[in-house]
């Protein structure tokens, strides 16, 4: 499909909690944090996730105009009803513009992605804003270190759009799979009829991240590499021959495990150290990060990829 | 774009709640109830989402082959992560095919509906199964009668195929459009980090259902017009040229008031005082009353409408 994504920004909270301003709140040393997570600092948000997705949204904007649908694909929700994306088009002052939720946690964004080009490519739209804005930081819970020390708040927006006649950009290719076999590895189990609110066997606990980090790790090496296969193996392209891997910012340990799927360390997108895991923001964060450092050039080849509850693997290969 | 609603199924809870059943518990009559809202009857859910979700489902995939991608078009979700697709996904036994979100509220049905299409359209998917399924009613609040009489729980599920050869089925046109300044018309101001379960001051009542009827109403409908206009003036069509209107079931009165702009009201699907307002699955379950009536025909020109928390509008115009 020839789309490309045009424009990319972030907004990251002013306020930041190193690892070890954390550590005394969950029990952990800093250097723990930094070794277990690879996170040294994350930002914490004072505003909610519609006013720093705007932020991002806007700046991905710029003085171009308005979108024709706004894609929220975030996690954490600013209340049920009406969905996110309501809120923050509000905030960008848009009114009469389409705007709905996407929800595929940590790979929200990369679904986003897919929906945006198929519906380009269909005609229905023709500048799509998505925007992942994540304020997690509140569901983080202090009795369950490994997990709480991942979580950072941010925001992320990506503006997508027809190629333009005489560039190449495209995506070439998109897969996704889900195993709820993994559902139990990485849970927020409140924020629903399972464990509503009021409910008298809902606890504190049901309203924060957790995580079974070993099991979440085997469960998805294991799959990992079959599944990029799939991808890759139709279009003849090895990893090797990927110039920009910007992966889900999972954790450090899972950042540091994708050389041995035998892509090239020096071009793995990583912003673990000053983000942490900012949930479905972390992809387009990393994107406008390697934006800033010039990495992302017109016509490499560029691998978003990620893992998410769920469990799911996601990869969207773009000639960027 | 050349693709159909292949199959289409419903599912309702056995449990039944009368009008004069809920009457004494909002302090409203029977008769109170069903001439304010039209609902004579609405089902409760004994199970959650996903049990009365993967139900309807079935029904729809029959013995046929499995979809190759879920979408949830739900508003109540089972737990915040993972997402409410994974659990559908399980329920239903299947294992390695990609599932995602999406909401839109009551518009969550029509707005997968668009992106199946686009999705089919751009060859990332073949056969996808969109799930609509609604357990309100634990949201109901009863201090508030006119939404506490309008919610009812079912579930409603259909395939998306391209259109086989030597058939005229198609997505004719899609139209959204969300006006945040309606945002506080239809609220559940819980369930997100604005109102957080243990925030001192989040109260029971964040948790429920909250519409300000007439002013949804009428903010709606000064919209209405104008919107249906924009979907079927490019194609020289007017509602009158309409074979089956499958509205939205929000309310008797807002069901009622289709006819004004022009649509016959033999034409127009309504199953309000059999089910209520249940939400995203009022969509594919009044096409399943539909079909069940033969009343969808090949060919015949079809038109998905309804109004949503956003306030947002949708419409997908088929050819059957």
């Amino acid at each position: 499909m020839r789309v490309q994504i045009s424009r990319v920004a972030m907004a990251a909270p002013p306020n930041i909690q190193t690892a070890d301003a954390l550590g005394p709140l969950i029990g952990r040393s800093g250097d723990w944090i930094r070794q277990r997570t690879g996170v040294d600092r994350r930002h914490i948000s004072a505003v909610s996730m519609e006013q720093l997705g705007a932020e991002a949204a806007r700046a991905a904007i710029g003085d171009g105009p308005p979108p024709d649908l706004l894609i929220n694909a975030s996690l954490t929700p600013l209340q049920l009803i009406p969905d996110s994306s309501v809120f923050l088009l509000g905030a960008l002052g848009y009114s009469g513009i389409p705007a709905f939720s996407v929800h595929a946690t940590c790979l929200s964004f990369a679904v986003a992605l897919s929906q945006a080009a198929a519906l380009i490519h269909a005609g229905l739209y023709r500048r799509i804003l998505i925007v992942s804005a994540e304020t997690g930081s509140l569901c983080r819970d202090f009795e369950e270190p490994e997990s709480a020390a991942l979580i950072g708040d941010g925001a992320g927006a990506a503006l997508v759009e027809a190629t333009p006649e005489g560039e190449d950009s495209a995506l070439l290719a998109f897969r996704m799979a889900t195993w709820p076999e993994g559902s139990d590895y990485a849970e927020l189990r409140g924020l629903g009829t399972r464990n509503f609110p009021e409910a008298p066997h809902t606890r504190p606990a049901d309203n924060r991240f957790h995580m079974r980090g070993p099991r979440l790790f085997r469960f998805t090496a294991q799959r990992f590499g079959p599944f990029l296969a799939e991808l890759l193996g139709p279009l003849g392209l090895s990893p090797a021959d990927i110039d920009l891997v910007v992966p889900h910012q999972a954790s450090g340990p899972a950042l540091d495990a994708l050389p041995a799927f035998g892509f090239d360390p020096a071009r793995v997108v990583n912003i673990i150290a000053e983000y942490g895991n900012c949930i479905a923001a972390s992809l387009p964060m990393a994107l406008a990060v390697a934006q800033a450092e010039g990495r992302l050039r017109r016509g490499d080849r560029v691998l978003l990829l990620g893992s998410g509850a769920g469990l799911s693997l996601a990869a969207a290969l773009l000639r960027w």
